[in-house]
């Protein structure tokens, strides 16, 4: 394989942002096409988009979206359009860090140009936001180069959810590094969870690795206990949501436990992530704010009941791994025992 | 609630086994009815009755419906059918003791009559097999109340799979201990995980404790981690398929990442489980067989696809959690540190 061969999770060209339907995946290969930020907001609700990289992308392209249609509106209007679809966007999602930083960073050039809200401030809005996803894929491509060099020779590694090109504007972070092993011909075996609720890990993880001729095998989330315990894996590789001061790492529900499993059978647990993911402003995981999602998430899987009705569910989308149970965190600016 | 309003998985009459169709739960309540021993194998296997003390005494019943149909055969042909079809009946799945153990029992009756393949015998295995339950719902009492006793003030419980009414010939063992709770007026709340792949805790535990009036809240098996370390449990209590003399027990797989997220947050880890289920014939988890399980359970949930065609998948059916992760065994005969 070769990095070009790899999808792209999203695009945006003619005004519009062109993303992978990422819900009708692995039947089907659709893509949703749209000029509209509250279709963006929504696709990143839904999880049409994801990933805390893929959703900083789409939202900053969302803010160029929300400054071409305000031009349709009286200009003293525009501001107040402005401010409240900033907000919607920032807080479709509330766990990862990227998103709300990437609607920062929009903000900041808008208001670098106070009271010119014209198609030339769209173009450099769009113009930031290219940025932002060209970063992004050199952030992917350095986790990948810094990741396969820390990798054992005959590598076998399990992952969680779904860190790959679904993921990011790139090749991914977690997957990133898988990437990079399988293209230095080093043909890593790897484990994908299954990843519960919404089964990233069966319907992306293995998709997008099958397609790119990675040798990958799946197990439900409960096994990995089993797996780890008897010796099949010699890393485990997770991405992460956000990273606080000192180092706890929100991750996908179901992470935790891995990093659990792996200090019992001193089994190296690493995290890929951009220097995105890492966010100053707080001390420790107690802090980030984890996002609970519906019961029907749980209880029905593509439209089959798997409970009674009215069953009660707890269910966060994310846990928080604390700092002192990651190996080392693999960021496209090196490997760091700590942030 | 009372011990009597809970369910029954099976009954023997009128020379019939009458087993819940598990598969079909909890969309439908359904009995599998049957004369055949072939057809309790085939139910055994795809685990229409299930649970290790219920494939027990379904096992013990297919004996006596191995001899009832023996009698049709010429009686030098008879003593070569019941060796076969004891045979086929002890295979049906490998890894839980007690369906061996079953049909060993039911194996000594026969040849404590050489010779004597007759009604009457198999009038003597019937009453044998009913023993069989009758113990176990006796069992199943016992370790209830022994569990009970040990139970926090506001016992919060997490359990794996389902190990109630469902899965024995009584109120069950990890659920007996809740009902027991329930009865005793002390309003246990349960979290129950619901027990990829084949969905267990959601399709029937959740059913059947709802069914019972208990408070119960489902979660992925990934979701545990968070659970655990948020203190939002004070105990957990799963069953056994299998314990060794070093108390290293086998249980559905998914149990073992339970016991240890449960020994980094110091939380109580308790095996219920009837006296049948210690082998003392193995040392250690290591001398277990593990079952594994078809890649079709793990890529597929009630016809929906999940992974693409051709995924491979390891799924064993049980893991194996080391005696010293084991807070204590509670038994129909007390509660013990180690076996």
């Amino acid at each position: 394989m070769n990095f070009e061969s790899i999808i792209e999770s999203l695009r945006y060209a003619d005004n519009k942002l062109v993303m992978i339907d990422q819900t009708k995946l692995p039947a089907k290969l659709e893509y949703v096409s749209t000029d509209d930020y509250r279709v963006v907001v929504d696709s990143i609700k839904r999880l049409v988009i994801r990933g805390a990289p893929g959703i900083g992308i789409a939202g900053a392209y969302a803010v160029a979206l929300v400054v071409i249609e305000s031009l349709t509106l009286t200009s003293e209007k525009r501001q107040e359009f402005i401010s409240h679809a900033l907000r919607e966007i920032s807080s479709a999602r509330p766990t990862a860090v990227n998103l709300s930083w990437a609607v920062e960073r929009l903000r900041a050039v808008i208001e670098s140009h106070p009271g010119e809200i014209t198609l030339e401030l769209a173009e450099k809005l769009k113009t930031e936001a290219d940025s932002i996803l060209r970063e992004d894929k050199d952030m992917c491509r350095r986790i990948g180069e810094f990741g396969a060099d820390l990798a054992p020779a005959n590598p076998a590694i399990l992952t969680h959810c779904n860190t790959g090109a679904l993921a990011t504007g790139g090749i991914g972070t977690a997957l990133g590094v898988i990437y990079t092993l399988q293209v230095r011909g080093k043909s890593p075996k790897v484990y994908a969870g299954e990843t519960r609720p919404l089964l990233q890990g069966s319907r992306l993880t293995v998709w997008e690795l099958a397609r790119a001729g990675v040798d990958v095998t799946l197990l439900v989330d409960g096994a990995a206990g089993a797996l780890i315990s008897s010796g099949m894996v010699n890393m485990v590789i997770v991405g992460a949501d956000r990273i606080a001061r000192n180092g706890d790492t929100a991750n996908k529900i179901g992470t935790y436990p891995l990093a659990v499993v792996c200090k019992e059978h001193d089994i190296s647990f690493y995290v890929a992530a951009p220097s995105t993911t890492f966010d100053d402003s707080i001390e420790s995981g107690e802090e980030m704010p984890i996002e609970e999602r519906s019961a029907e998430e749980v209880v029905q899987v593509m439209g089959a009941s798997l409970a009674p009705p009215e069953t009660k569910v707890f269910s966060p989308a994310f846990d928080i791994t604390p700092g002192e149970l990651i190996t080392a965190f693999i960021t496209d600016q090196g490997v760091h025992k700590r942030p």
